[in-house]
């Protein structure tokens, strides 16, 4: 997400209270995931291990909880705890706004658009030309929505990630400052769930198709006319590459790549990223012909049991 | 769905610009999918692969894209796009109809029924005697529920089918021209989905009870006295016949049938037709001693591998 | 639950118009569920199979359909139909309450605490302070929800239990007179549905965080700072202890515990009790390691029926 305007690093220092190391100067224009950073964002890193990847990354400037040497053309915010400090960024630039409407005055709906009763649309909400929302849906704060989408009935938009950091006293949220963005000539089924991204935009491509009770996890990309089947599950900060077929019941985790044109078959689990073009199946999802392959010779077992007791006599 | 009226051969190829071959006087009563054609009927058919099953079916009426022989009996209609001239009849006699009031003034809802609040209750619906329906249900078009039936809240009936049409550029939805109808004495749970036929109806029989986030698909028909466990999730164009049980998280595949008292074990994956008055499991489904018998099985490969190893020495 | 005095053996037998064995003057406060009696409440037993367990459980009162021995310090209530008298007693004292608000009157909601638009909050709910609760969410009557409690869209507190009786004519439901307890500080995802005890509570601990589309089953006990991903589904009666972290998609069946700090990885299926601080995998869900290296033996079952045909030559 980009800040409103341009901040030097001297600002977000004070903003946080704390010291900066670097060019008084130097310029951050948003934030972002480490997954999703880009020049000019900002990312927070509190952990060695993790370190290097923030110091190293296209991040232009990052909140560290250690004194580092300062990498070529990046500032630092050196912080007691940088993930605290970030979700003080993001309640300071990307709040939560409540609204006393059901169709908040400030939302810009599109000519044609039909929003069937009881629909919330909250404060900022863009919703594009020709689209139908269905009764009972609710978009949160702005969310982002293209032309022709239909969006059927109870489907929640823009709810906050699962997202927790374990402290010694509770699981502290990451809070969430992005959105949720839907391209043109998306359909949404009902009762579905897409949760905006923390510091980043969740993306629905153009053309894509998703049944009922599909969740969508924060930060995660879906391509350009993917098929999701109903009650789909896909954890956050994933890439679902275009044309990608996902069955029923198919479960993906967190920060992986499903290639274009891959199809996976009903109820399996994704653990690992999949190579596009091919398709898959089981838990661990694997390319469904090994493991056709693998079920029949279970099928087996019977008889080499049965076998091997013979060779034993 | 049966049209308004009967129609004449004749007056069907006008409304859809195409020619037609049979008597221009032969009338059709209605359209309906291929799995649930009955005599009356009009049906479509746009793949080679398909044209015998659509020709000797029990249609009357049939939408194709090639020349053939007239069967007996039967009218034909010649079109250069057999899905979009079935999607043109289902906006001409069966179109979406939108609302302005949470309960549309033309619902019918019979004596004794409590609808709490934030319930929407779309044209044409009808709902019996003595129901209870929850707060923020959905209810869409056309659809009907019996007598003594309870929906819980934020519960979406008829939605559109999950049914698409591969284009060069996109995905083209098969209309959704049918309904949702639920006989008398039916409970349904929280947050479900269940999907209005696309040119017929998807069918929940009497007594049967749905428990939290299940969804039925398009055209799907249910027994009567059914249990489905919570996240059952049944696609569209199946059949489940009467007193099946289907336990939590099961899937059902599309064009499928589950005969009589069959039961379903939990997470299981069912994939192709299954007999009734046995218990299944696993995926694909099969045979519950069957598939512990190979569960035990798989528990004794370590042994078997050290045996073999021994063999080999 | 509680009854709103405590009754006297002769004022039940009075009310359920049956007959009575013991003190007259014998006093019950309250009703549960076998698996949650304590001293002072009643249960019902109608199958000799659970006599036993009723009449040496905690329970003060049991209703049965049987002329037994009166234990020690009990009280019984004779009846032709104990299901039939226990809903008759839910009926009376914990009844279903209907609301023509949005937000019922009797409603007791805390300060600063954020109602969005479309919320349903029926009567007698209470709700604490700071807490967030997001666009058309459903509370139904009664259940409580402690401070800084945030509620994503779409979710369902308090719906009625999947909980039947197979009768010749129909599958009579089991009342639901219990609610929902949230404590303190616990976030709840969008369109997750919570089911309302029978008889008693279904509770949710202290900083525990549910993901979307959550399905929690009546009367189950849910601990401090658990953690379940989305589309977990937990099925009624179960005890989930403390810091259970439960991944996407995985099910639990009803009537079992899981020991604090156990972690059941996603897709799994729990249908046994878990001892607490181990991982799980699999269905039925067993010690990850164990099921890793199953799972690579199956790997290896190709090479094994080559070695043995190799045997057989």
């Amino acid at each position: 997400m980009d800040f409103p305007k341009a901040l030097k690093l001297a600002e977000l220092a004070e903003m946080l209270n704390c010291e900066f190391r670097g060019d008084a100067e130097h310029l951050t224009y948003g934030f972002n995931e480490i997954h999703r950073v880009r020049p000019g964002d900002l990312v927070f890193v509190d952990h060695p291990k993790y370190y290097a990847t923030a110091l190293q990354s296209n991040a232009t400037t990052v909140i560290i909880n250690q004194e580092v040497e300062v990498p070529a053309g990046k500032g630092l915010l050196i912080s007691s705890d940088p993930f605290r400090d970030f979700n003080l960024l993001t309640r300071k630039f990307f709040p939560f706004s409540a609204s006393n409407n059901m169709i908040d005055p400030s939302a810009e709906i599109g000519e044609n658009t039909i929003i069937q009763p009881g629909v919330f649309i909250g404060p900022g909400v863009k919703i594009g030309k020709n689209c139908l929302i269905h009764s009972n849906v609710s978009i949160y704060h702005n969310c982002e929505i293209g032309d022709n989408v239909i969006i059927h009935a109870n489907t929640v938009i823009g709810s906050d990630a699962f997202y927790y950091k374990k402290r010694p006293e509770t699981f502290e949220a990451l809070l969430s400052g992005g959105i949720v963005k839907i391209e043109d000539d998306v359909q949404i089924g009902a009762s579905c769930t897409l949760d905006r991204g923390v510091s980043a935009v969740t993306h629905i491509g153009k053309g894509t198709r998703i049944d009922n009770s599909v969740h969508i996890g924060h930060d995660t990309i879906i391509g350009k006319k993917c098929l999701f089947a109903s009650q789909v599950g896909i954890a956050g900060c994933s890439t679902i590459e275009d044309e990608v077929t996902l069955w029923g019941q198919v479960g993906v985790s967190s920060n992986i790549t499903i290639g274009t044109k891959a199809v996976v078959l009903a109820q399996s689990g994704v653990s690992k990223s999949l190579a596009g073009g091919k398709t898959y199946f089981g838990y661990p999802a694997e390319e469904a012909r090994k493991k056709y392959r693998e079920m029949a010779s279970i099928r087996l077992l019977p008889q080499i049991i049965e076998r091997i007791e013979l060779n034993e006599d």
